[in-house]
């Protein structure tokens, strides 16, 4: 389980799977009601190296930790939440933007300034910059101009950067959450069946979150005008009601496209239409 | 949208309804889902002036600052929702206990502190009484007898006027939320479509609140007496089992009935009665 | 209601059962929207005591402090709901690790710390052992070895026990919340039932923490695997979907069990499964 | 150390008489830089029992659970601090506004709910009354007339027992906090004067909590109406300046008197008037 | 007593002068420790008309409102504090950064909004000037340019307008705490005693804020250096030590000088330099 | 100035050294009311580095930062404070209780987790043991015995690592925070001076955090024990009072040493006794 930031929204995320996880304000070691898995508490920039090694089986971490630890681990799911919002984020090089660095060539002979200095010298020598890369401790993006000439950093939705007056140069890759295995572990029958359910689980309680039930009576009539306006890709679980000529239609739609749909199946003539959460979706 | 007390409660009911606003603390100006949608927080004492001016499309106030301002708004709908409670403000004619004040006739030549000023005059005016009008800026119902002889002020319990020894002597108005817009806006068919969308959700979201789903198999010999029970109003969707000689009934109703349905249900012969929680209902 | 650590989880209970109970902080007088309730807070140490006099009908509190009193009330119901978790709690005789205590014939002469004075007594008299028992006003376990030689403690976890270096020597009793009522009481009509009423929501809010609703479709196929899979004890509902050869099968089951059933419904042919939540369950 | 209500501002006490009591969150056994006291937080309810006994060597509570106890300790000092104020805590006999019950007499037959049992019983057998009493596990002043006929309870400003709607009887004692010792700890000479020491410098804290410096400069020929006006008991610092004909005055007083002081020196010819914040103050 | 965002400090400063004034959350009547006052919280926008009315005796209010209400009252003193810092703030006349608005007489025809509208209507007829003047409810600072086209607004650092985009066009005054009275009670020989002493205490508590004690011992030899590097307001107090050809200079002054005066008394020969807070200084 | 644990405290330092810094909370560039100072918040990890490139003149740092840096940089003062009390930190080479290294030497072949990195590993060579050192980013003590095998780390009681059952095995060396000034910055005459300054009055400040004024008046006869008692570095402030034979004496002594003299001065004849806080003691 990764430490900090992602902590919390991780084990509501296990929680809505149906794992109780809790831990103890000071403790590493969460308990969980499970006696097949043994958790611990690990930094998300450090999981991908204790993966790697098989001191650990599996664990959750991003895709920029994997990456700047050069880590060879299974990626078993891509499991896009985050803090905040379901967005993933991006790891851009930025400058003050009155800065003449206009394009990764002009870095040569820069500062640059990160939290990830592994993966950024590598993708320096992939485009032949030579710079100098310091290690970051944290607030990179308040170093420039001052302390260093660019930064390597993450960015959400860029209002950090714009509040230090920094421009992007270039997005160097996007990041998202990802559940990784040990390639050994992988290969363990019982192991990866493990680790395939709670992944499993895991993205029902994930898919839950965006979705929404919704049901409503059709008449016959209009039966074909709103299965037109429902999404094809459920098909919705139709049975006939006891009052003929009736129609109950129930389906799972994302619940960003509620706010559409339900003024276009009124017109098409649904009625008493319900929208009800949802706790787990597997499809 | 409303600044103040009814802020957190309007961006609950709009997320309830599908469309989600964020605003950062310091910000009048939120940024929200739909891109045909510009949002602005204005208090809501200044709402109806606005919308009447067209500086503004559409908003959400109260029926006590639509009068006081004297607006010719249209009102689109009305929002029964409050900071507590879903109950309407009223807003009285409010003295001390031992006041000798005893009709509206007894204010001549008194003072009156309220934050409702221009309605307060035309009241009085209407009343054919003579009074000064003080303007409170907050606070209104500590103010007599010693700052002032009478109030006019908003109460939703009471509690607060009792809490200052304080006596109704008349109900001056019911007050609930509009949703109100700009006539000219209102005649232009985009804006009417899109305000006429908005308002469905937001009362399919604000029934929601209100209602929950009951569930239950019901035999067909005990059919006609759960039937009875049931509210006429929204006809039960009702199917049949592949178990011979059942159904399920579902329904919408309301919560407050719950408790007393579920025992009269059980005992007519309604088994597995379940009740689910509901985001949105559209008649 | 019981005033202290069980208020909060008892309000939310009702409410969950629909009956709304409100109380501004300095009150022990809590407002409800049923006016044939009139409620108060009360300790649930003092309860019993109270049923039992009929100063009031009846009451929710810790079986512990019906035997501590020894109260002649009928117990209408076990609500297994605790502030953390619905485990119940443990009495126990616990002495510190390094005791030359092992069993309770140790305990004559030695001084005994504990709220529940009374019950000890009894118990240690049962038990043929002279001991002296100490009211103590809390924090009983810290207590020993220097200010006792052994305490009579309430423990849901053991932690705090293992915290202060003690051991439990013998378990006296489990304890958990009964809903009381005085004898009388209950055998007045109108009272009774209203009681049973109000216990059936109650059980009803109570079951629906611990189940969720789970609903799938199925092809007949599958129906045979599909149905053996689910716990017998609830028989699903089915009903046949438009769709020809498939059937829509909706149950309510242990949340807890749901991690482990959804990965195997899948491998028998479910699809679409769906969780979702509940608020109350009536058998 | 007394645990709970006492415990922060009995911290703080020691604190500013130079000792630097810390306890970590669960703990009851503080530390404490002086090697020679080992401190242990103790409810005032249970201290003066565990005194006696010479469990303990001395500790701070109140007299009323001296007296509820009629414990055979030593009391040191009256330190006259509280939680809130400086003010001493009354025990009363009161009842609801309303009752018959206006004298002790009156009591016959009745009940009584207090936290102070013991003394309850010794001083209505004093008086020759006979009802009962019983233990009330808090919020006394909300049990009658419904759970009691009348309690005993304390009261620092009455505030509470009047939002009851009680009323006073009689005032039994008044309390407020005691240093006390063990009489064998008392004759052993090291703990005697290591105690001795440590009430001094509690005293010189909580006495420099009410007062404070208050230096000028005055010419000789008001020096004699300024000195009239200072308090006679601290005999002022007076010293001559090297500006000829003017002399510093400096003196400790209480701070409440300060504000009707200032004004009289101040016309009486003293200028350059400083008040300044004191640590400790021994006489 | 102003009511709302200076009524905690100015709660600290009547403390710090003597009086301790104490209020329960709700309430409008505080207590007071001082029989011959009657406290009330007032609106500082209200306040003025009240005492000039003579509802109240007197008060504390901002120049600000004072002015807006054009009351008669006497201003007995100005108390130099707010919320923050101890600076004054300003009523400014600003428009958008890009508005066309760059003098008084631009305003000719437009919206002004402002919490200010009695005194804003004053002052652009002073200045000839014909606009319409909105009051506001808040907020005025975001207002332009969508709701209107200036605003007449406070600002202490000019941090808010900044964060709107705004632009000061004109000052149109400074405004601070005034201590204000009635003028008939100001002829009252009681209430004017009662009001100067309280206003000579609450200035000394506030010079007192900025202001410490700094005392050193001084060789005869450096005593005219260092006698020339301190202020010579306040003349210090010097005394012959016991130790003979050393002096104790001991001097009030200004807590921001002193970083700059210590290091040049060393130099000049002081010795035991020591800086000791004050509670009053009275000249 | 340091960013993070060390920053509140280092504020409060400055303020009352005389430095108002102030800073909203996202930023990184304080304000100060010195306009010869520009503030920048850093972390304490990064500081020596960026003063040793001379990027900024001075800083606040650990000795810890500065010897992982391997840092050129002039250490001007030591400033002993910290976060939580005045304790000095320790770095400590650290292994599992039940760890079969007992010395340096038995690293060898080992893994090594610290945030120290560079410092461990110049440790190791100069003790001439191989292992693998690794970064670790954060809650370093939990990472034995799963996750390394021994780790280099901060520890100031040493609760933490016993906590994670822990046991020290050597200690590296002792850090406390060090004000650093660049080589360059240093040889300038005005920068130099102040640094000096700044670093005076800081010394200043921090000095009066652990020393009180004690003042007394002494009888001549007495005035020979009461000086004996009197530490002798610095030299009490004696003055003659006006009364004959009665000297006042005044002296900054240690707050630690108060409690053990006080009963000594009044017992050597000492009278009127008076403890006073101080801002700053500047010898």
């Amino acid at each position: 389980m990764p430490k900090g930031s992602l902590q919390e929204s991780t084990f509501k995320l296990f929680r809505k799977a149906g794992y109780n996880f809790s831990v103890s304000s000071r403790s590493y070691y969460p308990s969980v009601d499970d006696p097949e898995i043994q958790p611990m508490l690990i930094r998300a920039q450090e999981m991908a190296g204790y993966v790697e090694k098989g001191i650990i089986d599996c664990g959750l971490t991003g895709k920029d930790w994997i990456m700047e630890q050069n880590a060879k681990v299974r990626e078993v799911a891509e499991l896009n939440y985050a803090k905040e919002g379901l967005r993933p984020v991006r790891w851009v090089l930025a400058v003050p933007n009155d800065s003449k660095i206009k394009k990764i060539r002009d870095l040569n002979g820069k500062r640059i300034s990160t939290e990830l200095v592994g993966y950024t010298k590598r993708w320096l020598k992939q485009n032949k910059v030579k710079a100098e890369v310091d290690f970051s401790w944290g607030a990179t993006e308040v170093k420039p101009p001052l302390l260093c000439d660019a930064i390597v950093e993450l960015t959400e939705t860029g209002s950090s950067l714009r509040a230090n007056n920094l421009r992007i140069v270039e997005v160097l890759f996007e990041s998202t959450t990802r559940f990784i295995s040990n390639r050994e572990s992988w290969k363990n029958g019982f192991k990866r069946r493990k680790i395939e359910n709670l992944v499993l689980l895991l993205q029902g309680a994930l898919a839950a979150q965006e979705k929404v039930g919704l049901k409503m009576n059709v008449p016959s009539l209009s039966m074909k005008r709103v299965m037109s306006l429902l999404p094809s890709i459920n098909s919705p679980t139709v049975s006939q009601l006891a009052q003929e000529g009736w129609f109950d239609v129930d389906t799972i739609i994302d619940e960003k496209t509620v706010r559409d749909l339900i003024p276009r199946l009124k017109k098409a003539g649904a009625t008493g239409i319900v929208e009800y959460p949802l706790n787990k979706v597997i499809p």
